[in-house]
């Protein structure tokens, strides 16, 4: 099944490569070729993450094209894309080597940024795009457009396009709704808006959204998964659509959702 | 196209009916045949709901299973779902004769009220499924179960299962979010519940929900639109799923969804 | 100090009873005179209720004009008034025998049913006030009103008018506040209000509040502190002041108002 | 009454100074000395704004310890506290000279940065003083402590200390409470933060906050009133109290705080 895997560890991180060499021994063992680095990845059936979710986001969008599968192995605690906890590495890969594990398909967004019609620059984001101000002094206003029609005018300390893997992420903390990963569709989430009547708004996975930036004094910039940062101006635009290519991850058999998300918010917590 | 309409009134509102015999008058001299009321609408290539966005709620209840689309004439401030204005009606209906419309498919959900494995009542909704305690001192307690795996144990004043239609009615005023109609999904949103960290959830149309109630002392209620109510106890639970069939909206041809919501929740607003 | 005892059980309640009699006996031995039960607690220095919080706020409303303080011995999990563990009893009694206690006070809500300038009943809260909708497939609709100036219609299921001490208990659920116990001030929550834009309000302890009920279908309810109810018809209107007397609450030395917080909120807990 | 009033107007702005201009006049008409500008208005018995409320804010901070009250002469559309329409400047100045009007008084936050016991500055607000991250890619950590008390330790965007002043800026897009000027109270209110259970809270005037950042990679910065902006790191901290003099706002004699409320919130629409 998996004849060739590619291993990816996290920068500068000693816990991350002593990992990812234990790993490499273990798929050797089980007669595996393994391939280490993001240049070394591109030719194989499986990456191997090992480190947390930032590094899977990474990954991610790196590899979405090549439509090679991903599973995540957690150094820290509990992670929601990278699931494998290092503590049970040994016996999880070994499963999946035997085809035990669950396939989860994730979308993620495509993003440019736009002036007068003019491409200016592309991105990827697994979890969100994030419109922010610059500066904490100021906000911005900006135009929020959905195939083409005018949705709102809204000021505010900014805007958060979220997938559903990333509605557990900043967009949670904005106050927008957990989001299955099953759902096709996008979140848009207002950041401090200065209106008090302005809701998370869901739209269709298919939906083309415009968000045009009309005022930002002291400049603004767009986060993509909270990892790459691009500075926007008054007048220029992003685009943001679902990536044609989705990632495939893989979690261990008895995967399941809601276990995470009831770990991660603490839902048994009682007043 | 549209060979014979049947016409369904508001009871009891003589603007209702006043504004019905109008419309008859108008289909008839376009060569429409008209039938009225309920019963008489069953043979029909279009039902027109002279009322507001309640009636078609139940308009859409009664004839989802019979697949015919329905419009809406609105005499009250503008529907989300009823959009055609009383004052435009002619203009609108001739355009609609003539096929210049927009057609939208709205889900319903299909919810039973069990015990032990017996079914002990159907009903459906199209905007939203309300589990309410029903005497305003006490909570109710109840697990949520999502395709048969457990979400949360909840204690709250109730639960309110929606379609993206019944986003906007009392899901909003609970925190949830605005799901546009095009959205596959089914959204989850506890009413004042007593843990902090519970957050409006959002499923894929396919998934399959149950609530089982594990403590009501005073007796909950599950209200169906807000049309209908029925008693439910500890030991009950209620399971939803998107409806096999769903209805065809025909709306105006210049429908815009976006300016619907902008215009009901007061976009423009600024602070 | 304390030369006469007063001890209140949780009716119904054997393991309250037994915990009585333990805390009768150990405080006879300390040399202290003991009364039980509501009517025999009017002349003592001190009341101690061995229950929960609810019981103390049953309490609270009973004895707050005679000005005697109150102590909470708890069964259950920690309470935010009744603070004194039942394991711990012997020890932090003995203490607050000595004097080693810290004394709090608390503000109560004095609220009356009013219709026509007539006085159809009068009530008191120490935690909160709940207008609520009576049945649940309708809303209320009315005017609040602070110092005879108009402040707001609303149409919602509810309002919530709570001391600081209520802050905590339904007011939160609803989205209100964490108020400090030390603020001169009353909340004023609703509950899934209908316009977008409401939100909670915090107004001088010194004020006057009146929530005028316009329309209530099915009827509406007044509720104190969760555990008195009355209906309240639309005409009708609750006046709520602050109350002229306050209880004084004690506590073990060690008390931290934050600590139960955090420990309640589960404050700790990160995503 | 008023024998010398000062005149502030707003800088750069022509039309601050054309209607400072059309004010001096009309106070000399009255027998009114007239002094310009911050320096001339030290010893005045009134001082007049004319800008908006950003103007009355920086106003408020230079003046508070000379005890002159303040009135705010608005240019543009309502504010929260320059509530002298300029179309009426004419008759309400009349008023206002006659006596007629309502003084009112508001708090200020004074806040000092500290580290390791040094004070690095010293600030006041009227509004509100911001600590927040200075990048958007990264949070803040920090422990929150209130009288010398731990209250709890955060990871957030930021965190807002809001006078009843501020309640209804920045710290309202964020989701707290509004605090009614009367209100002898400071909230706290997170922004964005990681822990779903954060709720705002609100303490006495009297209370002593500290807020310590034990985390900013990327630094942090503290804003007063959205006008002041400096820098603070890991390690320092921030120490905030009402500050000993309060400022004297007039008001138009027919002054309505809650009018003011309803007509900046749209309270009136309805969904």
């Amino acid at each position: 099944m998996f004849n060739t895997i590619g291993i990816i560890t996290k920068p500068n991180d000693p816990s991350s490569d002593s990992k990812a060499a234990e790993l490499g021994e273990l798929l050797k063992q089980k007669g595996v070729a393994v391939k280490c680095g993001k240049q070394a990845s591109e030719q194989v059936d499986l990456i191997i993450v090992v480190g947390g979710d930032g590094s899977l986001l990474d990954t991610a969008r790196t590899f979405v094209d090549k439509k090679i599968p991903i599973l995540g192995i957690n150094l820290g605690r509990l992670g929601f894309l990278a699931d494998v906890p290092a503590a049970k590495m040994q016996a999880i890969i070994t499963e999946v080597l035997n085809g035990d594990f669950i396939k989860e398909s994730r979308n993620l967004l495509s993003c440019q940024i736009e002036e007068n019609g003019k491409l200016l620059g592309q991105y990827l984001a697994l979890n969100d795009a994030v419109v922010h101000r610059a500066e904490a002094l100021k906000m911005i206003e900006f135009d929020l457009l959905i195939d083409d029609k005018f949705v709102s005018n809204q000021r505010a300390d900014g805007l958060i396009i979220t997938t559903p893997t990333g509605s557990t992420a900043y967009a949670l903390s904005s106050g927008g709704p957990i989001m299955h990963p099953g759902i096709d569709g996008i979140g848009i989430v207002s950041i401090c808006p200065h209106t008090m009547s302005h809701r998370p708004l869901l739209v269709p996975g298919g939906c083309e959204i415009v968000v045009h930036i009309k005022e930002a004094d002291d400049g603004a910039t767009v986060n993509f998964d909270g990892q790459t940062s691009v500075s926007i101006a008054a007048g220029q635009q992003i685009r943001l659509l679902q990536h044609q290519s989705s990632i495939q991850l893989l979690h261990p058999k008895n995967y399941d959702y809601f276990e995470i998300i009831r770990s991660k918010l603490h839902w048994g917590a009682k007043l």
